[in-house]
């Protein structure tokens, strides 16, 4: 039989969840917070609505819609998001489009749709019809020649640096948090930090509207970061129709991470991967429920998007691929130098990007946010348009080095001399030697590839939503097509080879060139964000290839190697580094034989620790030590002879008590003696009636002794997700530790050698 | 600048992981593990290589192959545990058909490689080939009549008894631990208990062996939940390659982890679905390292398989479809329907079978296992035989009814009237009315889904190998092909009807009853496990259909929704319920007001806690102590008086150190004071010499204050993976909560009303 000594009675632990007063509870900006707390506070709610329920209907019912205003909330996000992704889909389309020309029976239509409904278009060649012109061919008349080309040219860059100009303009003016791609800022918000204002319906509304602006203009970025972004804003709205999740930051961040899920969902269509992306890159507390919860939220936003159709192929897919060559184990070779590329390309990336993005901090180059965007633009515009492949958007440059030649004839990609008469070997191979326009396009690939290498560096992390998946993609299957195309012709010149023997067959091409730009991509992403397998997944969610899993796998694994021998953290983690955001990753392994007492505060010289004595401080003494002090808590101890422990008081808290009771409490004085025991102290008559304060006061404060190892503390600050700790000894109390002092001491112990930290 | 001062000298906190002597730190059998102390001694041994690496050049080779250990551990499972399945599958085809008949020209061929392999085999009639003889026809002579049939069906039933019987025999004799399904002792083990010869050597063979012979039996059995347990057997085995791995629990455990997705990858051919299995149903403690391994070894595996290739199809996924025609929304209803079918299937089964099962454990039932496998074994062999659909094999049964009437025309579910001469209706519809065989079909598979129903629940749990997703699978794609075919005849004759406006197309099925087949055995599988995103995965993966996840998806959140109404727990919980294993679910949450002193022990009315004190006990009372109680460690105290806590020794350590120093140091006899402080006590110079025993102190033993609210207490137990935990109040100790205290409590307070216990 159980006793519960404590469970009636004011002086009970429960009470202060009872929020006597407004804001008990909350947090505030910047801050982090306490995850054991949140969750207390949710079973508490919980527990209220279950023992109402059983007192009426009415109860019962709200107890109903309470269990499930989860899956309602699952339901919205997938809802908005997949539309928003659609329409970000259709408005990226038309207004990349406009940049060349406009559809002149209905100029809201893009070249495609244009096309598409036209009469006029033959199969042959869908990409012309009278209805669709360049905009030299409308002003002038003339679609050909110098003048033309001139005049396209000047518009293309117009029309790029002004969608540049009003993208940034919006997030400057409107919402300053919708810059970038979103992801570190939302790692960091999962982590338990609180950022007011990045996911407010300010940000969902401008990161949406200058997304398009900013895909639209040309920049060498893409859509799939800040989608993840507009995802958990649509979140953060739809938690704040139910107090279950608005007023709680752990619930919050539930549905936060399922929100992230169902980004990922809709930017490649891929529900799994965005689901295991959720889980591997961005979230900090995954319990199972948020798994299926995301799911749910995954399917429906994909589906949502499906029934919009914004690619015109009812594809859940990107880019959906098919091919009728099976890879060869010899092929491992090239598959694993890609993923070496892959892993190099991450490091070049991560690294010079980071001191991009730090001299833009630290010089004066950060004060001219917009002319750097412009500037960029322009850069962009200019080196862009001759080339075709930068010219056209890089969704479709992926999409078209992704396919082999079968869907694509047309292209010069697939420029294969195909000539009968030609003189015959005798095994009967397939007559694929590359032609001129293979040639041709290898070398615009080869300057693509050069052109997007440098400029990605320099885009993200400009002052516009910008991702980088589809830059990174574009790199890596670039590259990917260039050996693809390489290994094929010397399978087709060295047929006899022992390696090549075999893979040419008749009627079919010896290899598959656009397999190589996949594994590629996939290699180049994985260098970049160090996913492993949400990667994997994602791209064959991406194309439909299940077959393909052991050349992607082999590239992702090989990339995250070679990337991580260079330096373990992806340009996530990197950036939140930059920005200094509190956040403990949990990648991280901490193998310092550092112990509690060496990272606690106060330090050996320090004045000692702040801490309030259960029965003998004043409200004075009280208001003083806020006054003096920034913490965030204060201990309570027994008294300061003894040090013992008995538990712990939110600043915050203490600061709503005291104002409560000197507005409302009458006889309490500057002078009354503040007491956090059962009772009140025995005090003369004379003294002024006592302030209870146990309903604040944690009763269940954490500790740890003075000879913890750190790895430890940083494992329970981690796992349990706390804010502080306190140290004691023997059941005195010794100091405390919050989570800036883990992380500074993690970063201190990190940068310099350990074995001369230790013993000096 | 941080200080040390407990880093150097004897009194270090780290010396006893150097393992003073032999066993120190290890665990006996049946108990738990301390996942922070597992963890802290890897990180020193971590420590201690990467140090010693500086030294030498061959050092620096050895911590270089300790880093890759963990790869090459995953390489080896993942070869093994493919080669395992593959054989597996293949001795299981030949004896699956052996019971029906021989193959003349290699009696080592299977039915199918027989008549493959044969000239004389037609294409329409690809089961029939003269090599292939039944059993009647190679003893008699006739192939068809009574006589045969009789003969045919007694052959039948005499392997079917002689494979169980050896089964069940092997398992009996040499490796009791191989029967059942292994998945609710692995999820236990990977919580981290200690059963001793659960994976070994003897457990992987015979369960190999036996799991063989229990599927050809014909019992309604599968292989996939031994498959698993095969697997980390391999793990296991690997493990101990290694002293990384075989030397700590916690890095063993997630060697097994990885295992157990190689083993469902292999099951199913389903890495990624494997992987999701092991983290969403079986895994404990899932790090993102662990998530990479297990792919790694998920896609070895599933390789390795593949290139065995035991369904001679090349295709890595067991049951490969492809449909024709697309899914309409109106088909959700049915979906759904059929999830709600699943729900009730899973309810039912684990009520039956557990129910049996205690049955089985508490009468005289148990002591005759042999008997009972026998007994079930005829039953099933007897009422099996004479059904078409539950004579053959259990996959085979689930890959017809998948399939869709393109792909099996010659199958009796496919015989639909195709008469040109029909009247047909003015819109064209395409004829497909059933015919007789499509009649009779729905008669035999009620039949099989009413025999496949009752008899699971009394084979799951005999002391044979057994699994129950295919048996479960079976019983779903019987009910969904029974519920497709009824739409697709309702479609059919009553196509003007709204609801099934242009479902019929000329040249097309109306529906695909395949489809519902599939969409049942997910719903099936979820009601009994309780799987979701990793069973949507596992049946898109098997059947290759990345377009049917919304249909998946909807029954298998329905049957889960339904099945939790009943009872929140899978059938692997309430397996390890059954059989008392102390496994902390993450799943459950803990929503009652108790706090840690409701849950401590020495409860009110109890003897005090046993506690040693720092610098005062004797030899003699320790000994006695030890031997008095049966505690798995004990407190240290500052003195009886103050009760102020300086640490936790465990009891196994404490024996070990007495029992070394009495036999290796002088002078310490019965009454030598024991200490656990930095220096000796002052003692009078009478005084025999005291033995210092702080090397083995836990100077950082995990405490609570009493106050602390169970569900923060059962957190912290699950998410730190403690052993015990110390309970106390401003510093003194007043007890000690252990992992089964937790679990009893939980138990107590789950099965009673929370309001009933809270107030008495």
């Amino acid at each position: 039989v159980v006793n519960f000594p404590e469970m009636n009675g004011a002086g009970n632990l429960m009470d202060f969840l009872d929020e006597p007063f407004p804001d008990v509870g909350t947090y505030e900006d910047f801050h982090t917070i306490d995850w054991l707390r949140e969750k207390s506070r949710d079973t508490d709610r919980h527990r209220k609505i279950t023992s109402k329920s059983k007192e009426s209907i009415w109860e019962l019912i709200k107890s109903l819609l309470d269990a499930w205003s989860g899956w309602v909330v699952m339901l919205l996000i997938g809802l908005l998001s997949g539309t928003l992704a659609g329409v970000i889909d259709l408005a990226v389309d038309w207004m990349t489009d406009l940049k060349e020309g406009v559809c002149l029976s209905a100029f809201w239509y893009s070249h495609e749709q244009c096309c598409w409904t036209s009469n006029e278009t033959t199969f042959d060649d869908r990409d012309k019809c009278p209805q669709w012109q360049k905009w030299a061919e409308l002003m002038t008349g003339h679609a050909e020649g110098a003048g033309a080309y001139v005049l396209n040219y000047f518009l293309y860059i117009l029309w790029a640096l002004l969608f540049s100009f009003l993208a940034v303009s919006l997030v400057r003016v409107f919402a300053p948090y919708a810059c970038g791609s979103g992801i570190p800022e939302i790692k960091t918000i999962l982590s338990g930090f609180i950022i007011r204002g990045y996911l407010g319906k300010w940000t969902l509304l401008i990161k949406t509207v200058t997304l398009v602006l900013a895909v639209s203009s040309g920049l060498s970025l893409g859509k799939e970061g800040p989608l993840v972004h507009v995802a958990c804003c649509c979140g953060n709205l739809f938690c704040s129709l139910f107090s279950k999740y608005s007023k709680n930051e752990g619930k919050r961040r539930e549905v936060l991470s399922a929100a992230a899920a169902a980004g990922v969902s809709v930017a490649f269509g891929a529900p799994i991967g965005g689901v295991l992306f959720s889980l591997e890159e961005v979230s900090y507390y995954f319990p199972l429920k948020t798994l299926w919860r995301s799911f749910f939220a995954a399917l429906v936003a994909a589906f949502t998007l499906r029934s919009i159709n914004p690619f015109g192929n009812s594809r859940l897919v990107l880019f959906y691929v098919e091919y009728h060559t099976p890879w060869y184990m010899a092929e491992l070779v090239p598959f694993i130098l890609l993923g070496v590329f892959g892993g190099l390309w991450g490091t070049l990336f991560i690294r010079a990007n980071i001191a991009w993005c730090r001299r833009r901090k630290t010089t004066q180059l950060g004060k001219y946010p917009v002319l750097e965007v412009i500037a960029i633009t322009g850069i962009t515009a200019v080196l862009a348009y001759p080339n075709p492949y930068t010219r056209r958007s890089t969704s479709e440059l992926i999409s078209e080095l992704f396919n082999d030649c079968g869907a694509l004839e047309s292209s010069q990609l697939c420029d294969y001399i195909n000539n009968p008469n030609m003189s015959r070997p005798v095994d009967d191979i397939p007559d694929r030697p590359a032609g001129p326009g293979v040639y041709n396009a290898l070398w615009q690939l080869a300057l693509a590839l050069v052109f997007k290498i440098v400029i990605t560096i320099f885009t993200f992390g400009m002052k516009i939503p910008s991702g980088l998946f589809i830059p990174s993609m574009a790199v890596g299957a670039i590259a990917g097509r260039i050996v693809g195309i390489a290994v094929e012709q010397m399978a087709y010149h060295h047929h006899d080879w022992i390696i090549f023997k075999n893979w040419c067959r008749p009627g079919a091409d010896c290899v598959t060139p656009g397999l190589y730009a996949m594994v590629g991509a996939a290699a180049c992403l994985g260098g970049v964000t160090r996913m492993t397998v949400s990667l994997v997944v994602i791209m064959f969610e991406l194309t439909g290839g299940l077959e393909y899993i052991v050349p992607l796998m082999a590239a992702a694994v090989t990339s995250k190697w070679v990337a991580d021998a260079f330096g373990k953290e992806g340009i996530y983690e990197s950036h939140i580094q930059l920005n200094g955001y509190p956040y403990l990753d949990v990648r991280d392994e901490f193998t310092h034989r550092t112990l509690a007492t060496d990272v606690m505060r106060p330090r050996r010289n320090d004045p000692p620790l702040a801490v309030l004595t259960q029965d003998t401080t004043t409200v004075e003494d009280v208001e003083t030590l806020i006054k003096d002090t920034d913490y965030n808590g204060f201990p309570v101890v027994v008294s300061r002879e003894s040090e013992r422990l008995i538990g712990f008081v939110q600043r915050r808290d203490l600061t709503l008590a005291i104002k409560n009771a000197r507005q409302k409490q009458d006889g309490v004085v500057s002078s009354s003696v503040v007491y956090f025991t059962e009772d009140a102290p025995q005090l003369p008559a004379s003294n002024p009636q006592p302030l209870k304060l146990r309903r604040i006061l944690n009763l269940s404060p954490f500790t740890v002794t003075d000879h913890t190892p750190m790895e430890t503390v940083v494992d329970i600050f981690r796992k349990l997700g706390l804010r502080q700790c306190l140290v004691t000894r023997s059941g005195r109390l010794l100091g405390i530790i919050t989570k800036k002092d883990v992380l500074r001491h993690m970063a201190q112990m990190m940068n310099q050698d350990p074995e001369s930290i230790m013993f000096n």
